[in-house]
C-alpha cells in the first residue's frame, strides 16, 4: 500500500467518481430507448404512428464507444487497486472483462455493417452493467439462487398440479355425440396444449369465469373442478411460494445491515490499530490540539448527528485529549449512533421575539390547529375542484367558464402563500425547512404562485381576450394548477396518526428498494430486448380501417368487424407491441398485472408461432410470480422490521408541525 | 358441583353429544339449498333450468323447527352448567338466546303466512349458530376485531390515493373539442362515478390493459398515468395490508395453542389438588395397583402415543405406584408429549418369516426401490393415458376404441393389485397401514378393482355388445378409472424431499384453517343470503335466443347480436346470478377471484340501480381484500411455525416407506 495507490483509491471511491459512473451505466441503458428501432414517436400504436426520428449511424455508436472507453477504465482501476490475486478470484471482474470485450466486438461488427445488422448482442448484455456495480444487487442475486431450489420444488408442485388438473378436464370435457354439450371441449380442452394454456391462465385466474361458463351453464357439478384447481392452485400453492420467499427474505435487510456495520467498525478498528502502532514509536503523550480534532471534524463529510455524536463524546474524554482515543470513541458512538440513526433528529429553535404581541402572533401560528385549519381549507379547496369537475364533466373546452375557477383558485393560493409566511415568522427559516412536509408544501406553493404569476401574465385580468394560440392554454394552466393543488392535499397524511406508520413505511420501502429495482431493471431489459428481437413488427393491424376506427371507435368494433370478443384486434392492444422498446416495456408489464395476459399470449402465438407461448410464460414465471413475491416480502419484511423497532424503543420521535 | 351437574357436563361434553351439535348446525345451515328458490336444479342457467323441485310448505320448517328446539336445549344445558352469573356475563350467550328467539318469531310468521313470505330473517342469522360453537372462531374473530384499525389506516389510505387520482385522472381526460381524442372519456372518464368506478376496478387489475388503451394509443405518456395509479395502489398499499394482518396474526398460531395447552395444565393440577386433598385424609399409603391403572389407561380415550408415554412414566415411578403422582407424571408427560405430538410415530415391526427364501423376498419387496419401481409405472400408465387423450382429443365417445385402452388399464390395475400384495407380505397388514400414502394407494387400488370388475360383470371379454343404455356407459367407466390412475399418481409427492415440506405444509394448513374456513362460510352465507334479497330474477336473459344460442354457442355471440364486447350478455355469464343459493355462491366465489368481477358489478348495476355497486364493493372488499389476507397470513404462519420447528429440532422423522 503505497500513497499513490492509497490516491487512487480515495479518488476512485470518491463521490463524483462513483456519481460519473453511475451517470455513464444509465445512459447506456437508455441508449435503448434512441436506438434502431427508436421509440421517439408519440405513440406507439402502428395505425397512428409516423415513421419515428432514427438517429443517423455512428450518433448512438459513438455514445456507446465513450461508455466502453469509461467501462474500461473503471474496470483497469478496479483490477489495480485490488491486484491480481484478487482479481483472478473474483468472478464478477472476470464476467465484466468479457462482457466489455464481447461489446467492442460487437460494436466493431456493427459500424463495419453500416448500423445494418438486425442482432445486437450487446444489447442483452448491457444490463451487467448496472447489476456489477452494486453490491446490494449482487447480494440480491444471491439471496435469489439461495431461494430457488425452494421455489423449484413449488414449481414442480404446481406443474405436476396442473398436468394432473389438466388429464382429468380433458377427461371430463371430452367430445360428446350432442353439439350441445361441446361448447367447454370446442372453447377451452379441444386438445392438450389448448387444455394446459386454460388451465395455466386459471392459475392466474385471468379467465375465471369465462372458462367455466359453458360447462357450468350445463350442470352446476362442473363449477366444482374449477373451484377446486383454483383454490388449491392460486390460493395455496401460489401463495405458499410467497410464504417460501418471504421465508427466506426474513431476517435478509436486518442482516446485511448489521453485516456492513460489522465490517465498516471492523475496518475502522484495523485502521487505528495501525495507527496506534506507529503512534508508540513516536511516544505515546503527542496529543492533537482539540480545535484541530474540531477542524477536521468539520472537513470531513458526515452527516449532522454524527457530528454532534463525536462532539458531545469528545466532551466526556477532553482531559486525555489524544486523537486516536477520541476518534475511537467516534467511531465507537458513530456505529451506535447509526442504529438510532432516524430517532434523533433536531429541530432547530423558533426566532425569539422582543414583542409581546409579536409572542403572542408566534404561539397561534406556531400552534399544532393553525396546521390543522390549513388542512382544511387545502380540503375546501379540493372540494371546489371536485364540484366544478362534477358539473363540467359534459362540457367540452370551449363551453367551459374557467373564469370562476380561476378565481377561486386565485383566493386559495393567496391563502397558502399567507400560511406559509406565517409559517416561516413562527418558526424562521431553518425551523420551517426542518420538517419535511413543510418542504412539500412550500416547494408545490411557490410553483402554484409561479403558475399563477404565467397565468396574469399572458392572460391579463378580465381574461376577454382568450388566446388560445399560446405555448398552453389558459384551460391547459387551470388544469396543471387544479393538479398540482389535489398533490398538495397530500400534505394531511402526517396528521392522521394512524396513517403515519403506514405512510413511514412506504417511504422506507422506496430507500430499500433499490436493489430491487435495479434486479427488475435488469430483467425487464432483458426481456424486452430478447421480445424486440423475437417479435419486432410481428403484428400488424388491418390498414383499410385505419380511418374508420379513428372516426368513432365503440360501434365500428362491435358491428362492422367481425372479431372474436376478446382477442387482441377486438380489444384494440395495438399500441402494445413489440415495435420499440418504450412499447415493449409497457407490454411486459401489462402482462406483469397478470389480467388479459391471455390475449397477448394468444395473439403472439398466432401471428408468429405456437413456441411465442414459451416466451410469455416464462416472463410470467420471473415477473408475476417471482418479482411480485420477492417484492411481497420486502413489503412484509420492512413492515415487521418497522413495526418491531417502532414499539421496542420507549421514545418515538412522531414528526409533528407542533 | 354435585355428582348429577358433573355427569350433565361429561354427558354434554362428550363425542356424540358435541357431534350432534354439529350435525345439527349442518342441517340448519344446509336448509338454503333446499329452501324456496330451491338450488335443486341441474342447471342454474335461466335459459336451461327446468323449474326445480320445490318442497312442500312445512317441510323444511318442520325440519328447522327440530334444530331450533335442539338448540334451546343446548342453551339450556350450557346455561345451566356455567351458572346464572356467569352467563349474565356471557355476551355470547345472551346473543344465542335473542337469535333462537328470533328465530322462532319469524318461523311462526312463516307458518301463519302459508311460507308466502319473501323476507326471511332468520336466514341471515342463522350462521350464527355456527360462530358460537367453536371457539376457535370466536377467537379469529376477535382477533380480526383487533387487527381494525391498522386495516381502516391503510383502507383509507387506499381512498385518498383513489380520490387523488380519479381528480387527476378527470383534469387529464377531459373531453377536448377533437372527438377523436374523447376515447378515454367517452369510455372511463365520463363523470365521477364512472371515473371512480374504473379506477376501483384498475386497482384490482380487471381492467388493466383495456383502462390505458384509448388515451395510450393516443400518447405513451398517459400510461405513466395509470402505472403509477397501479404501482402505488395495487403493489404497494394492497401489499401492505397483507403485511399488516400478518403482522396481527404473526405468533397467534403459536399462542392460541400454548394457551390452551397452559389452561389445560392448569386445569389438570387443579383437579389433582382437590384429589390429593380428599386423599390426604384418608391417610396417604392407600396405593392403586399397577394394573388397575393399566386398565383404567386402556379404557380411557386418548390417542396411542400417549398411552405409550404414560406408561413409561409409570415404569419409572413403579415402586411408589401412587395413583396421584402417575397421573400426575403423566399429566406432565402428556404436555411434554405432546409438543412433540408429530414427531414420534411408531411403526409396528415387520412380521418375522422362517424360511431364507421369504426373508429374502421380504427384503426385497420392503425396500425402498420397490416403491421407486412402483411410481415409475404409475408414471408410464399415466402417460399412456396422456397419449392416448391426445390421439383421442378430436373424436366423439362412438369414433373412439376404448379396446386398448381397457386392456392397458387392466394389466397397470393388475401390477397395482401385486405390488400391494407384495408390500402387505413384506410388511404385515397392521406395517403396510401405518404408512398414510399405503393407505391412500390401497384405498384407490381397490376402487380400481373394483371399478375394472364392474367393467367385465356388464360387457364381457370381447366387448363386443356394446351397450350404452346401462347405468354408466363403458365411456363413462373408463373415464373414471383413467381419472383415478391420474389421481392415484399423487402417491409420489411423499417420495420426492422437496415436496415433502410443502406438501406437509399444505395438509397442516388444512388442519389449522378450520376457524377460518368457518368464518367463511359465515361471510359466504350472509352475504349470498342478503344478494338473494336483493337480486333475486333481476336478470332475465333475452328469450328470443334461447334456440339460437344453444346450437352454436360462438359465432351468434360475436355476429347477430349487437352487444358490447366484455358485458355480462356478451360473455354468457347467464348462470352467474341470484336466482338460488348455490349460484348465489358461485357467483360470490367468481367475485372473489376478482377477476372480471366489473361485468356482474356492472351488469347488476343496469339491471336494478346503481347502488348495486356497494353491495358488490363491500363483498370485494369482505372477501378479496380480508379474506384472502388472512388466508395469506395463515399460510405465512403455518409455513414459518413449521419451518422453525423443522429446522430446530435435531431428529426429523421424515415418513418414508423404506
Amino acid at each position: 500500500v503505497d500513497a499513490k495507490s492509497l490516491r487512487l483509491y480515495r479518488w476512485y471511491y470518491s463521490r463524483i467518481c462513483q456519481w460519473g459512473l453511475g451517470l455513464t451505466i444509465a445512459v447506456v441503458l437508455l441508449l435503448a430507448f434512441v436506438e434502431r428501432p427508436s421509440s421517439l414517436s408519440v405513440s406507439s400504436d402502428p395505425r397512428r404512428r409516423a415513421p419515428p426520428w432514427e438517429p443517423p449511424c455512428g450518433f448512438t455508436e459513438s455514445i456507446e464507444m465513450v461508455c466502453l472507453a469509461i467501462f474500461t477504465l473503471d474496470l483497469a482501476v478496479k483490477s489495480y487497486l485490488i491486484g491480481w490475486e484478487e482479481f483472478r478470484k473474483s468472478k464478477w471482474l472476470i464476467c465484466y472483462m468479457v462482457v466489455i470485450v464481447a461489446s467492442v466486438i460487437d460494436w466493431m461488427l456493427t459500424i463495419s455493417m453500416d448500423c445494418e445488422e438486425k442482432l445486437r448482442v450487446r444489447r442483452l448484455i448491457r444490463p451487467f452493467f448496472l447489476l456489477q456495480n452494486s453490491s446490494l444487487m449482487k447480494k440480491t442475486l444471491k439471496c435469489i439462487k439461495r431461494t430457488l431450489p425452494e421455489i423449484a420444488s413449488v414449481i414442480l408442485l404446481l406443474a405436476l398440479h396442473l398436468c394432473l388438473f389438466t388429464m382429468i378436464g380433458m377427461l371430463l370435457f371430452a367430445k360428446t355425440e350432442d353439439p350441445e354439450k361441446n361448447g367447454e371441449w370446442e372453447l377451452y380442452f379441444r386438445d392438450l396444449p389448448h387444455s394446459l394454456t386454460s388451465l395455466l391462465v386459471l392459475l392466474t385466474t385471468a379467465n375465471n369465469p369465462d372458462v367455466m361458463i359453458p360447462a357450468y351453464s350445463l350442470n352446476r357439478g362442473y363449477s366444482i373442478f374449477f373451484i377446486c384447481f383454483s383454490v388449491i392452485g392460486t390460493y395455496f400453492l401460489m401463495n405458499l411460494l410467497t410464504a417460501i420467499i418471504y421465508n427466506q427474505f426474513r431476517g435478509y435487510l436486518l442482516m446485511s445491515v448489521q453485516t456492513s456495520i460489522i465490517r465498516r467498525r471492523l475496518g475502522i478498528r484495523a485502521a487505528f490499530q495501525i495507527l496506534s502502532c506507529h503512534g508508540a514509536r513516536r511516544a505515546a503523550a503527542e496529543s492533537v490540539k482539540v480545535d484541530a480534532v474540531l477542524e477536521v471534524m468539520s472537513r470531513v463529510q458526515m452527516k449532522s448527528y454524527y457530528r454532534v455524536a463525536i462532539v458531545k463524546v469528545r466532551a466526556n474524554t477532553r482531559p486525555a485529549a489524544c486523537h486516536t482515543h477520541t476518534t475511537r470513541g467516534s467511531a465507537q458512538g458513530r456505529t451506535l449512533i447509526m442504529r438510532q440513526n432516524e430517532s434523533c433528529k433536531f429541530h432547530p429553535p423558533s426566532p425569539q421575539y422582543d414583542s409581546v404581541l409579536l409572542q403572542k402572533l408566534q404561539r397561534i401560528f406556531g400552534h399544532y390547529y393553525f396546521t390543522i385549519v390549513g388542512n382544511a381549507v387545502a380540503l375546501v379547496n379540493v372540494m371546489c375542484i371536485c364540484t366544478v369537475l362534477v358539473l363540467n364533466s359534459d362540457k367540452s373546452i370551449a363551453e367551459k367558464d374557467d373564469y370562476y375557477m380561476e378565481v377561486i383558485n386565485c383566493c386559495f393560493i393567496f391563502y397558502y402563500l399567507l400560511e406559509m409566511s406565517l409559517k416561516i415568522f413562527a418558526f424562521g427559516w431553518r425551523g420551517y425547512l426542518s420538517y419535511r412536509n413543510n418542504v412539500f408544501d412550500g416547494l408545490l406553493t411557490i410553483l402554484l404562485l409561479a403558475l399563477q404569476i404565467i397565468v396574469f401574465a399572458t392572460y391579463r385580468f378580465p381574461y376577454s381576450q382568450r388566446d388560445p394560440h399560446g405555448l398552453l392554454s389558459l384551460w391547459e394552466l387551470v388544469r396543471l394548477i387544479n393538479m398540482l393543488i389535489v398533490f398538495r392535499f397530500l400534505r394531511i397524511i402526517p396528521d392522521i396518526k394512524l396513517m403515519t406508520l403506514v405512510a413511514s413505511t412506504l417511504l422506507d420501502l422506496v430507500k430499500n428498494l433499490r436493489a430491487f429495482a435495479g434486479v427488475l431493471v435488469v430483467v425487464y431489459y432483458m426481456f424486452a430486448v430478447f421480445g424486440i428481437w423475437l417479435f419486432e413488427g410481428a403484428i400488424t393491424p388491418p390498414p383499410t380501417h385505419m380511418s374508420v376506427l379513428s372516426n368513432s371507435s365503440l360501434e365500428n368494433i362491435t358491428s362492422n368487424f367481425s372479431m372474436e370478443c376478446g382477442t387482441y384486434e377486438q380489444l384494440g392492444y395495438w399500441p402494445n407491441n413489440f415495435n420499440d422498446f418504450a412499447a415493449a416495456i409497457i407490454l411486459l408489464y401489462n402482462v406483469m398485472v397478470v389480467n388479459n395476459w391471455q390475449a397477448f399470449m394468444e395473439a403472439y402465438s398466432r401471428y408468429t408461432s405456437p413456441w411465442a407461448k414459451v416466451y410469455f410464460v416464462s416472463w410470467w414465471l420471473t415477473s408475476s410470480v417471482m418479482w411480485v413475491n420477492l417484492f411481497v416480502a420486502l413489503i412484509l419484511e420492512n413492515f415487521i422490521y418497522k413495526w418491531d423497532r417502532c414499539h421496542s424503543c420507549s421514545v418515538i420521535d412522531v414528526e409533528r408541525t407542533r
